[in-house]
């Protein structure tokens, strides 16, 4: 048994490209059977490596998964920025809706980005000891970087429980297309979601939550500052 | 081994009392292990009970699995109503405050009830066989009667299509507080989600929804019906 998994690796094969290989594999199978289920066994297989190859690069499973997830978030991230396109100096309506759009599009967007919504979600329902790390050096700044622009929207001193309540409100609606994807296919016989269906339920969260905050704005008596 | 789990039930008790039992125990395993990870004889164990009782009252793990649900379905539906005190004659705005914090309380509510939360959280990642019934006899129908709400506080002849997406907006709003409570832990160093909160996230997410689906039925031109 010890054999099947003592394969060589590919000729000429650099560390780096081991390490990158191992990494987009392990994804693949964190992401398919949970952190606890996995093997670090099951990954070597997959990749075509040994087990020192992993502990070289890694230390242990523990190790490997906080790289993959940094490695999943980075490659996210790259492809979808998170100002996506607007600067710090441009309203905040228009930042509001880069943000919601990034962020529907790095957890639903297809193939790579899409598995890293996956893993994310399996860590929220039965977080492992990588949590603590993702929240501070991931899901933290993504908040602070919201709040920020809703605490624009809702004007000269709100509140930081109604700024905190509104960005989850709006965390929680795109988030619900991710953990509910099941659900949804099942509820509307909606198979996937392509380009089309993700621009549209970005407007419609951007829409919802600007017509919302825009009226905490308005009737709490706050002005635009 | 066999032994262990070949205990004799408490003397007296019925076969109501002992399917009583076997659905609380089974909860409990199932929604800290998960539907994959849990054994029949586990949950055997737990309930001191062997496994022809198990296969008399729910025939093998699926029929228990699915049966687990709708008990916890009942006590949680039982506790906090649908309608949540209103009638199906009040103002809908009413009716959607009604709807939200039943919803809110039923998935966070403390006890009995939250561990409800916490199995159709993980059925929801990692959908199981028992899906295709929850969603046809619990979410269709708690979807349909958002979506009548909805509709009305959209005014007249909304597209379908607005209804499904504001729906949406106010059920990933109030699921967030279930599927992320380990992130929000951690981000606001908040324990546990008390009474006070509880009705506080209600509050906010019912404020939130009716200010943006109002502005929608205003700036789409609808009118109240």
């Amino acid at each position: 048994m010890f054999d099947t998994i003592k394969q060589t690796n590919v000729t000429g094969e650099t560390p780096a490209d081991t390490r990158k290989r191992i990494l987009e594999t392990a994804g693949e199978v964190f992401a398919m059977s949970g952190y606890r289920n996995t093997t670090i066994r099951e990954i070597c297989r997959s990749a075509g490596v040994n087990i020192a190859a992993v502990n070289y690069h890694f230390g242990n499973k523990e190790g490997l998964y906080l790289a993959v997830l940094k490695y999943r978030q980075e490659v996210a991230f790259r492809k979808y920025p998170l100002d996506f396109g607007t600067a710090s100096t441009d309203p905040p309506e228009e930042r509001l809706r880069a943000f919601i759009r990034s962020f529907v599009t790095r957890i639903l967007g297809e193939g790579e980005v899409s598995r890293f919504g996956r893993l994310m979600a399996r860590e929220y329902i039965e977080p492992t000891n990588a949590l603590d790390t993702v929240v501070e050096e991931t899901i933290r700044p993504l908040f602070t970087r919201l709040s920020s622009i809703v605490r624009q929207l809702l004007g000269r001193k709100p509140k930081e429980e109604t700024v905190r309540l509104c960005s989850a409100s709006v965390v929680g609606q795109c988030l619900y297309f991710l953990y509910a994807a099941p659900v949804i296919k099942r509820l509307f016989q909606q198979p996937e979601f392509g380009p089309k269906e993700i621009e549209a339920i970005a407007d419609h969260i951007a829409e919802f939550s600007l017509y919302a905050i825009g009226s905490f704005a308005v009737r709490k008596g706050g002005e635009k500052g």
